[in-house]
């Protein structure tokens, strides 16, 4: 099957426009791909016309060129015969946004056998029913909601495959666009009568050269489809995370109402994830987190190797006692710990600071430079603990809020970081007057986030990615 | 003591301004309280002269009225000095933002137990040393950073006291300001020589009136006045909130060196605090959503009764299958179950939604009307589960992104709410284009939360709030 024909068209049909109702699916996926899209798409409507100033074909016949891709919102009854026009005129791949299959029983159950089989027979790559479509920047966007209710992420380096519509355009879509993780490509599986996540693993982990990492929200594998999955994911160079909801009793019962998938043992699911090299995040937090800094550590220019934390041994440089404590609380819930730093070490840290920071400092772990610390002791302390072999990783938390501390710290720190090349998170607080400093760090891909726990998170992540990479390098 | 000289004073002197430094302590907040806040503010430098534009005066004896609070930023050697000039002039009190007392040791020590000797011998309401001071908006404002630097939280009915300061500024004033949790007074206790977190937990609690809610960051007890603080919180009217710093083994080291305190047993802290009626929040994220629900149900137009959740028994409201299955599974790591509705009861609301959901919808718990779904689908739904009455909180989650959902979706939620009178909690995205939704909840007192995991925290401390309530009722 051509997927490459749902995610990388270069031309698409849409049928199910509605001239009455400008918020049809249908007419918002054909009008914002038109005017907000590179694709090159055609709108089908039985009497022809227009719709917002924009002809309309009245059959896909009449279209100039055949479309890579048709994305079908007619009734559910109307649908299999859209579908039987692309085996017909050999449209490789269809996008079917309708409900009214699998999902609401009965005669809808005998419809999606039968999609199944004209997909099957002719080889065409469909995508749903019941599905949202498609979000591929900036070649198309098939999901439709209109533009002005939704946000949209940037472009990046995740694939994202979620089995709810609702969960990638609001708890994906919205943050990923505020944490700015970038997407290569989002896809909206709907009840997965023909693609499933198996085969978007395959497709993206193998053919998308856009793409570096693999995230799921599922509910439940597809019967039949896990082993595949696992096994797939295990050899898989990229990273791979798969979420799952509806793990607890009464999640499970909604997904049944809602999907109709029956999510396996908890524990079992939870081992064989581990097992297969999955990163499994079991809070919404967690996951983009994790997203996040692999999303930055993706990126060309690598600032420090990420697989070389593993053991998860911290060295945490603060210049506020308080921020340093609940930092290091946190540490023992990531499974890391902090390093002990010996007396001569600290002796040696503290010659290293201005003469105010220098008698009130405390060079513990976490160590803390207090308010009177400037940019160059920041700098110091970083460049002294990248040559402590036994530090793994340094959690720099960034308060910019005392004078001493300049606004070039960002910039600084990322200098300091680029030439020492040991494992650094940022935690910076979430203010838009602190965007230059977060700005200057991102630039050179360090990974930042606005809370401490974040910032924990973030080292634990590295942590699990180094196992994940040792474990492939040794099976390989 | 006088310690409403400390947080409502109508004059205050400042000492250690200096003439070079522009970004010395005492010379920012002479000229931050000058320009930006109401009280009558006095500068002292022994040469006299002028800065930034304004007069200063020489000495005490000059000011054209006695003071009621001085602020001391001079060098540690020269502070005792002016504390005892508190004494000679009847300053009631007294803010000391210098360090270099006990939390240096040695000869800090000494000093540090004659500045509570002069404390005692001249009943001085003594805030710090070693700390940053106070923020009693639109009043006065101690906090030592430049105004350009850090963000400060609105007016509101939290007390908020910490004996970190970093923590205080940033984890709280940002947060606070980020998410509009309102403070009447923020306090930061330094060394507590004096006055201390038992002390301000009598004061407001007993004699401010704009403070209903009380909340603390502390990293342990002060010595031998923990028992106090707990019968003091168990009595208050007010609701007590303790988070506690350092409870982990690299936690506590931390502390030690920067407060020079000792945190008891973690399990037999936190046992005392529920038995006392305290809250403790065991994450930053749980606080501030229980501060966000406090603030909220603190106003005095109230939607309804806070004080009912004496169950945790929830109904879920969603337009998203896959938001709801989220919701119910956070629900049990919360304390928290989801009713079970009768067949006549799904039935029931069945007939109460528009036909196309209606065949679409599913009305177990979580209910999902889909995307299909309108504005008055929603109401009528709880209104419909506001009659049932074991659904004793509903949490709404709204997803503005379907065309058919409005953008009075917030006023019309709200209006229902003010009639039906049960308690509800909302989830909605936090983004700029749904805010007009987000202030139609607010301006009613609707709680409104931008995580389905805050909101089911929110739902928790609705039920940690009703068994408090219900105990210091009974107590009473």
């Amino acid at each position: 099957m051509n997927l490459q024909s749902l995610f990388r068209p270069k031309t698409m049909a849409v049928v199910g426009i509605s001239k009455k109702n400008p918020l049809s699916p249908g007419r918002i996926i054909f009008i914002k791909n038109y005017f907000e899209m590179q694709v090159e798409v055609f709108g089908i409507h039985p009497e022809g016309g227009e719709v917002e100033g924009v002809n309309l074909f009245t059959k896909i016949e009449e279209l100039p060129k055949v479309p890579d891709v048709l994305v079908i919102a007619v009734p559910a009854k109307a649908t299999l015969d859209y579908v039987e026009q692309c085996a017909d005129y050999k449209i490789p791949g269809c996008i079917i946004i309708s409900g009214g299959f699998a999902e609401i029983g009965g005669e809808g159950v005998k419809r999606q056998q039968k999609l199944i089989q004209i997909a099957t027979d002719n080889d065409i790559a469909i995508l749903g029913p019941n599905c949202i479509g498609v979000y591929s920047p900036p070649l198309l966007d098939t999901i439709f909601m209109p533009t002005e209710r939704i946000t949209r992420p940037p472009k990046g380096s995740v694939a994202l495959i979620s089995q709810s519509g609702g969960v990638l355009v609001d708890q994906f879509f919205h943050k990923f666009n505020q944490i700015k993780i970038g997407v290569s490509t989002a896809v909206s599986i709907g009840n997965r009568a023909v693609v499933d996540e198996t085969m978007l693993l395959d497709y993206f982990s193998k053919r998308d050269e856009e793409t570096r990492n693999i995230a799921f929200y599922l509910e439940a594998f597809k019967p039949s489809k896990s082993r595949d999955f696992l096994q797939l994911a295990r050899k898989s160079e990229d990273d791979i995370i798969v979420y799952f909801g509806g793990l607890s009793d009464k999640g499970k019962k909604a997904t049944q109402s809602h999907t109709a998938s029956l999510s396996g043992n908890e524990k079992i699911l939870q081992a064989a994830l581990k097992q297969n090299l999955i990163t499994q995040p079991f809070t919404e937090l967690e996951l983009l987190t994790d997203l996040k800094l692999l999303d930055v550590l993706s990126r060309k220019k690598k600032p420090f190797d990420p697989n070389t934390v593993n053991n998860g041994n911290v060295a945490i440089l603060s210049i506020s006692g308080g921020h340093g404590v609940i930092c290091a609380d946190l540490l023992k819930n990531y499974g890391l710990r902090a390093v002990d730093f010996t007396q001569e070490e600290q002796q040696e840290m503290r010659e290293l600071v201005n003469p105010v920071a220098k008698s009130i400092s405390t060079f513990g772990n976490p160590i803390d430079l207090t308010g009177s610390a400037k940019d160059e002791d920041l700098e110091a302390i970083i460049t002294y603990l990248s040559n402590i072999k036994r530090v793994e990783c340094i959690i720099v938390l960034i308060l910019p809020y005392t004078p001493s501390i300049s606004f070039q710290i960002g910039r600084r720190i990322a200098n300091t970081v680029t030439i020492s090349k040991k494992p650094v998170v940022c935690f910076i607080p979430y203010i838009p007057k602190y965007g230059a400093i977060t700005e200057a760090l991102e630039l050179s891909n360090i990974p930042v986030f606005h809370s401490i726990e974040e910032a924990v998170q973030g080292v634990s992540m590295l942590k699990q990615k180094t196992r994940i990479f040792n474990a492939k390098r040794s099976q390989s």
